[in-house]
């Protein structure tokens, strides 16, 4: 067996695991570049199935870009309102859902399903692990952004095609999610959804099932 | 500025990011309880679009479950290989894809698309924002479990309606992920899929756009 991480190390791991939050508060204090660096290759570290590394990361900096997104984004998130009784729909338009503007630097990460050629290994029955690989680097650059003391915030409210005219993307490319990243004031211990009531972490025993879908295992847990 | 990491603690991070591996070569040694735990507990403790938590873990030791999943990979593994041409096949036939039946331990992780009722705060325009999320959960358990000292390996050949059926998963569910777990006798510094020559890592500056789409950082990174 492999053990070549110390306890110490191993805590650090579930320390930013734990410690990880969605934020939409920035400073606007520029990130050093070597931090940038670093966060983005460990997103470029991450798996992917058939070794496909089927994403690319835009860098945008320039707050011309940045309004043009927030612009976007702004749009979908008050038509996203819509569905909601009235008073659901003030408090969530009251919810600051993005920091597009604030935040110093905001990555769009994106997907191609296309890389790789038309057969991937591994992925002959779900094609969709191309995303999934994706995401696997995205939260791979929020443990690390986490650790480095940077505040990430995953914007998921937008029209793929809106970004796509903005940033330039080939149509077949998929804008997978827009990354606001930046400094913060201070990361909360509880989730911003549920210090606002919206919705609370479920029950850790309600998840998990032994051997077979709602079998609920046997051991304390 | 939030800086609660040590610099030690940063590179642990990093650490478990760059050393994580997907592993096809395990050793029967039964996981520990409070192992396995702590590494769902990381897999719950993933980042989820409106907070749905989509997903369930199914944790399978019953060899018999083990068996019937393992025959319907193997089913899907030999049809994946007839796209190859005669050489490649020969060879991606001899890859090995899958340790389900020596690892003492596999976890489907399904996600639930339904989660949360139909209006997701965050999920009106990209609705596969739930199976990003369950990606990230995963890649959570796999950085615990690298830091832990326990392998896993993502098997993503399978029908779903095939693992559906096995471990009685609705059919609104989506079983996203087979992963197998256990011991190992190494991890590798190299990944298999590298080492064995099926692909290689892309250049980092070949994945980093700035501003746009297809422009190169000025800066050197």
């Amino acid at each position: 067996m492999a053990r070549d991480f110390t306890q110490a190390e191993v805590d650090a791991v579930y320390k930013a695991i734990l410690a990880r939050r969605d934020i939409r508060v920035f400073l606007p204090d520029k990130l050093p570049d070597d931090v940038v660096d670093r966060i983005l290759r460990a997103g470029h570290h991450g798996p992917s199935v058939g070794y496909m590394q089927p994403w690319n990361f835009v860098v945008i900096q320039d707050k011309e870009v940045l309004r043009a997104l927030q612009a976007v984004v702004e749009k979908e998130r008050i038509r996203a309102g819509e569905p909601y009784s009235d008073a659901k729909r003030d408090y969530y338009l009251r919810l600051k859902v993005e920091g597009l503007v604030e935040a110093p630097m905001t990555i769009c990460v994106t997907n191609d399903p296309t890389r790789g050629g038309p057969h991937v290994l591994g992925r002959n029955t779900i094609p969709e692990t191309d995303l999934m690989s994706t995401a696997c680097a995205i939260e791979n650059m929020w443990l690390a952004a986490r650790a480095e003391g940077v505040a990430m915030g995953w914007v998921s409210i937008y029209e793929k095609d809106d970004v796509r005219k903005i940033l330039g993307i080939p149509n077949h490319v998929d804008p997978a999610a827009l990354l606001t990243i930046g400094y913060t004031p201070h990361f909360p211990e509880i989730p911003l959804l549920e210090r606002v009531g919206w919705g609370t972490r479920r029950d850790f025993a309600e998840v998990v099932f032994e051997n077979r879908w709602g079998t609920r295992p046997a051991r304390s847990t």
